[in-house]
């Protein structure tokens, strides 16, 4: 879709959501957040009361902004077409299949929509407004509930044959190893996803009633031996499947995205040392292995910048 | 280096070497080959006397052409740059060390060259005239004594930050796997590389006093039921490695290449198995996992096909 916008004073509706919160926010094309929304996505309900909640997040950001804002752009988990128009199948939401989320948003918002999977608009975010800025190639990981990754080629995010690209969490990196949701068996979720992360941890660290990947984060940065132990073996699991990356793609960065990527050294330096024991020298001393600088926001800047970019003006 | 050439008639060497031997051929635009060259490469001997070797298996082809070959192209096993002018390391010629092999050449032949890793060469003989035609994404695998890879992403080779990207054989499968010659462990060529396959063969079939890949293949094929587990272990180490690229690049085709995997069906009958116990489903069923084409001529094909797209006429 594409339309002529000639007015500088233009702005996008950045959307973000997962299986627990709806982040959005209104941006100017420079990259500057006017306003920004937080509620809760009840994944728990049906499937229209997401869409539901989804339209109620976009129209609060579209009150008295309605004649400056000239679409919305939507991360959203899960398996995407090429075409940004349905969600195939989603980790957050089980019971989804085949949703036509744009059509059923556009029922409502009466705006261009553009939907991607939450990770590449997070890689959008950072290459644009972040980590990743002038990189031509580089892949992006995020750590969360589940482990997402983006990669992009030449300047351009790769979306492959069908839209769907990018499941980096989803590389085996132990073929005997654990079961994954995905139905996989030892793919890097499986051992650094939050749930499996936190059983990992619970094994090792006693007496605190509910661990979570940012607690123990957040106990291994203030020093707890126990909980760096757990950031240090997280670390060498990502190190492991980095050094793949970097033999598979030769990038110039990888960034990692999500709370525990934010917890200091020791995720880095185990990450880094894995690396060294196991990629090519001629391309690691190519690559930078670094955190993400926009924090929760990037999904929501990319998905307003893919606007602001698929709409000419 | 663009040239302007309007001839039909011209020619272009595709020339593709290995530890073992030269394979050369010369070329029409249409893929027709005129003349075939082989020799060994002498891999034992100095880079100078391998530098020799390849300037005579170039003088061969030229002899009497001289006046319609517009341009060599070199598929090299190991590292090279982008531009195509230094072999940085090679697993064949562990001696070899940032080797200018264009320059080199250049002294003796006074044609434009150009030099690329041998496996993206042939991908791009099987993208041209091969089983890859029509394809914008897909990825190859070479398995032979290593296992090489390329990638191409929108009808383009995949090149990396520093034109190194395609080491689909260092991807790791099991982290707590054997050590492999490029000092990674447990990555899919210390499973299925030529030296670790025939190890794995040689505990399970008795009796044949020297086994290679290639008579393994051909005792499976033949019905040995030991050479054929052999096969469909190799086949499932493959399977885990695919579903890892399926989930990573969502391509239209993998394409295998390599004596073993003209072997029929239990190889490719295995990794089908395996790749559908652990890959996306929405990904596996847009994907074709596909033998190659065009044989030991796929290298040398790209390698000329090179040298005409690179020289505009």
């Amino acid at each position: 879709m594409i339309l002529t916008v000639t007015d500088n004073e233009k702005l996008a509706i950045g959307l973000d959501y997962g299986g627990k919160n709806i982040k959005a926010g209104l941006m100017a094309r420079d990259g500057c957040i006017l306003t920004e929304h937080q509620s809760a996505t009840g994944a728990e309900l049906s499937y229209q009361a997401v869409v539901e909640k989804l339209v109620l997040a976009i129209r609060e950001l579209l009150v008295g902004n309605e004649s400056r804002v000239i679409g919305v752009g939507i991360g959203s988990p899960g398996l995407i077409d090429l075409e940004g128009t349905t969600i195939f199948t989603s980790p957050n939401f089980l019971y989804w299949k085949d949703q036509p989320l744009k059509k059923d948003l556009q029922k409502s918002i009466d705006l261009p929509i553009f939907i991607n999977n939450d990770v590449n608009m997070l890689a959008i975010g950072e290459h644009r407004f972040g980590a990743a800025r002038g990189c031509r190639n580089f892949i992006c990981l995020a750590l969360g509930t589940g482990v997402g990754g983006a990669i992009f080629v030449d300047g351009e995010l790769y979306r492959g044959a069908t839209g769907t690209a990018g499941e980096l969490g989803h590389m085996t990196i132990n073929f005997d190893g654990p079961i994954c949701k995905c139905g996989n068996r030892g793919d890097l979720e499986s051992y650094i996803g939050a749930d499996y992360l936190v059983k990992r941890a619970s094994k090792k660290i006693r007496g605190c009633p509910e661990l979570t990947p940012k607690i123990i984060a957040e106990m291994a940065y203030q020093g707890d031996r126990d909980a760096a132990e757990v950031m240090a073996e997280t670390g060498r699991y990502l190190g492991v499947a980095c050094a793949s990356f970097i033999n598979i793609f030769n990038p110039e960065k990888i960034i990692i995205g999500g709370g525990i990527a934010q917890s200091g050294d020791i995720l880095f330096r185990a990450i880094q040392d894995e690396v060294g024991e196991r990629a090519y020298t001629q391309l690691v001393k190519n690559v930078e292995i670094i955190p993400a600088q926009l924090g929760n926001r990037a999904g929501l800047m990319g998905a307003a910048a893919t606007v602001f970019e698929s709409i000419r003006g």
